[in-house]
């Protein structure tokens, strides 16, 4: 315990133990928590609370930033903690009961929790439980590794417990950018021009009265699993190189591009890693993780600052960052999700966006969330806020998996995510479709030539053409456009 | 002919035949032109265009703002004038040509055109043609009953061709707010933050230079059919207006509610016609297209200020607004379509968006553009810049049609064009189902419980009970999730 982390002193007999924290969570409650694709997550009072609901049969609906560490929303799904879960998640306990029907969960634009808290579009918030850094003398709280929707927790939560986490250094303080738009109808302009720009306060404003209890951790993130490249993600990576190389040869964009919003995973560290050895120069991020290959390309002098809501890293690059704030300092933000990733920035500031999918169909509609239409993956998080709202938006998905049992391109997606609207460049490790200026029949023929597999070129060509006969601005056969996840389903594979 | 329309001298000289003017169009040429839902369109050089192009095989690709008229629109595609079509349309002529493939169309969020060709996602306009007023002294433009995409089409395209109509009033000017945002990445803020707010010009920018031709004319815009209100829209605008009460009874709304937009149609019509007999007042609109309903609205003292980007009216209703500028010079304003409809303002000013739905599904989302997932009836048009970015987004149709042998409320929905991440509320003649909060089991329980016809409700009922057996986050039976629609293909109706 690191009591002079409580600089308001009239707070520092609010300390109390993680069990004591969790029993002033009753049934039946909505709490909001901080934490973000695993950053900055609670790391003792939700976990408490799971080991208390395992005894009581407790259970709440949990907001949060996005995703929990395995410790928490596993150990919370697995106690039966959990009647309602949004906005966002990615544990594999969690996601079973979800498809179960045990856990109802709202998959939500992660622009959009914190709107709809604020309007009074979803129920009010009980209790927030907020990791930080430290809470200053003014009883500001400093957030550790992501902001989140803890700015709102903050504000509307009729309670508050804070977990003090001394492995995170008080240094993070500066890092973050808190700002808060104004209540409809009395909205102000959101002044952000460029990804560097800083518009608001270090630490979050909060009301001494309302913190309960104050627990002090001393706890790492869950690490992020880095997977090495591999030939498919390494070759999608090449494809969109290409592409940009294309693009500034053509005078569309300058070899400074403009800043780029990458999806979780290794698909976008990839890309990102691509840029290390090219042309391009003085790059900026603006999205919503922060990942390893990030601060490599800080390192590498490519990259000049990057805009986020977390940092979600290996343990080694968290060292890296957080023993060295000093030279990463001016380099990168962290944000309110509301703000990282509110469309009107997203369309100001011209970001290209890249994305992951689940499948994607012969006219550019993709599927990010659900297994065959049913089941959830993870869910939607920020790709419908960027891809929308993008100068360009890009998919990409490997053209087949399960020794190619599965393709990922599809004649029809099983759910829709994006829709052909907001989809400009899908790439696959086969290659890239350039769907910009194409009516439908002609993204469906881009499609089937560049990035469907070899195996199934042929039988996609052939549900296009047969479609094509009968008509139809998006020629389809309602009666076989499923017909590939229902072989699936029945067989093991889509192959005929 | 009124000379003093072209208030530059120097351009006197180029007035010429809408003959004369179609003879510069080349084949294969981008064509940009003025016209939004009907308003301020092409009057005589693309119907000229359309006579030539029946002679010699002539074909362009023609961009506008929305609609363009019935002589328009429909008279180019019945010459085969057309290559391709972007981003609207809501002829009967064009849709069959294009569901025929004949014509290819890009159907696109109306925000977006004027992006897509600033950041040279598209390819560069040839030739612009634009409905204007009067040609001021310094040559900028004075655009008639929409703004559209004319001042991109202005400033891009190489050359540009101008129809005078004498029929609109030079008193129009000072009702067009004309604003250009930066090219990227130098774009700043849109200082706007409330509907009544004028940040640009009065005039369109123009080159005086790309002048080819002066056409001048004196035709008033196709008139808007406004249909009568029927049992079914009067009922569906009674559950709005009652949701609305509700909310202002809860305290999420006041009595001024919050900038509606509404879409084209007759049950907007009603809405509106719906709020003069309320408790509402001091409403405003921020939206695409005004109709009859705003100056009725207006008229009748309820509505202070409507903000859009064209006028589609009756006769009626055209002569009394611009018989009676005076009358409404303070009460709206029309603004290009990458204002009216951006992201950005939308969620900064929290509009409340009622947008008309084909179908919507168990699990709340849209198709509102393809009959049976394949033929386009008109387009996405605005319905999706409005939707997702909304303080709250309501979709409306029937809940039955053709004496009940088609229902509106399905399993699945045959083409996505709103996902359920977009959709708050939606209303039938039946009822409304408000699905804040929930997730996709409960939504579909309210769905079936209060939007779908009584002749379907058992059916849909089975459907979702059998899905839920099987499992998922979003529970479906991909082989019978378009059985709906394949019977009403089979044997004209969906019923069993």
């Amino acid at each position: 315990m690191s009591i002079e982390r409580i600089r308001l002193k009239t707070l520092q007999d609010k300390v109390i133990t993680a069990e004591q924290a969790a029993a002033f969570i009753q049934d039946g409650m909505v709490v909001g928590s901080s934490g973000f694709t695993k950053a900055g997550d609670s790391k003792v009072v939700l976990p408490a609370f799971a080991e208390r609901a395992k005894k009581e049969g407790v259970k709440i609906t949990l907001m949060t930033g996005a995703s929990l560490g395995h410790d928490t929303d596993g150990k919370l799904a697995e106690a039966g903690a959990l009647s309602k879960r949004m906005p966002f998640q990615v544990d594999r306990i969690l996601r079973n009961k979800i498809n179960a029907g045990e856990v109802l969960f709202i998959d939500q634009h992660l622009s959009e929790s914190a709107e709809l808290l604020h309007n009074k579009n979803l129920p009010p918030v009980d209790i927030a439980i907020l990791e930080v850094a430290y809470i200053d003398r003014d009883g500001s709280i400093v957030p550790t590794t992501s902001v989140g929707n803890s700015v709102t927790f903050a504000a509307l939560a009729k309670q508050v417990i804070l977990e003090i986490n001394t492995a995170v250094p008080e240094e993070v303080y500066g890092i973050h950018d808190i700002y808060q738009a104004e209540n409809y109808p009395h909205r102000n302009v959101i002044p952000i021009v460029a990804p560097w720009n800083k518009i608001g306060r270090k630490t979050i404003p909060l009301d001494p009265e309302k913190v309960i209890g104050i627990v002090f951790t001393n706890i790492t993130d869950s690490p992020a699993d880095i997977a090495a490249p591999d030939k498919k993600t390494t070759s999608i990576a090449k494809h969109i190189l290409e592409f940009f190389e294309n693009e500034v040869k053509l005078g569309h964009l300058t070899d400074r591009l403009l800043p780029i919003q990458a999806g979780i995973g290794k698909v976008a560290n990839a890309v990102l890693m691509g840029f290390k050895d090219s042309n391009f120069y003085d790059l900026t991020m603006f999205s919503e993780v922060l990942q390893d290959s990030t601060f490599d390309l800080i390192d590498s002098g490519k990259l000049s600052f990057a805009s986020a809501s977390s940092i979600t890293v290996s343990e080694d690059c968290y060292h890296r960052v957080f023993d060295n704030l000093q030279r990463y300092r001016d380099k990168f933000v962290l944000r309110p999700q509301n703000i990282s990733n509110t469309p009107g920035l997203i369309r100001r500031l011209g970001i290209i966006a890249i994305n992951t999918a689940i499948e994607f169909d012969i006219y550019g509609n993709v599927n990010s969330t659900h297994v065959s239409g049913t089941k959830i993956m993870n869910g939607i998080g920020g790709s419908g806020d960027f891809a929308r709202n993008a100068y360009l938006s890009i998919f990409v998905t490997q053209a087949a998996s399960k020794e190619n049992a599965i393709s990922h391109v599809l004649p029809m997606v099983s759910h829709v995510d994006h829709t052909e609207h907001d989809v400009d460049i899908l790439v696959t490790d086969i290659g890239l479709a350039d769907l910009r200026g194409l009516a439908p029949r002609e993204r469906a023929q881009q499609i089937i030539n560049n990035c469907v597999h070899p195996d199934y070129r042929a039988e996609l060509q052939s549900y296009f053409d047969r479609a094509c006969e009968r008509g139809g601005h998006t020629p389809h056969l309602l009666e076989e456009a499923f017909s590939w996840h229902l072989r699936l389903a029945e067989s093991g594979t889509m192959k005929k």
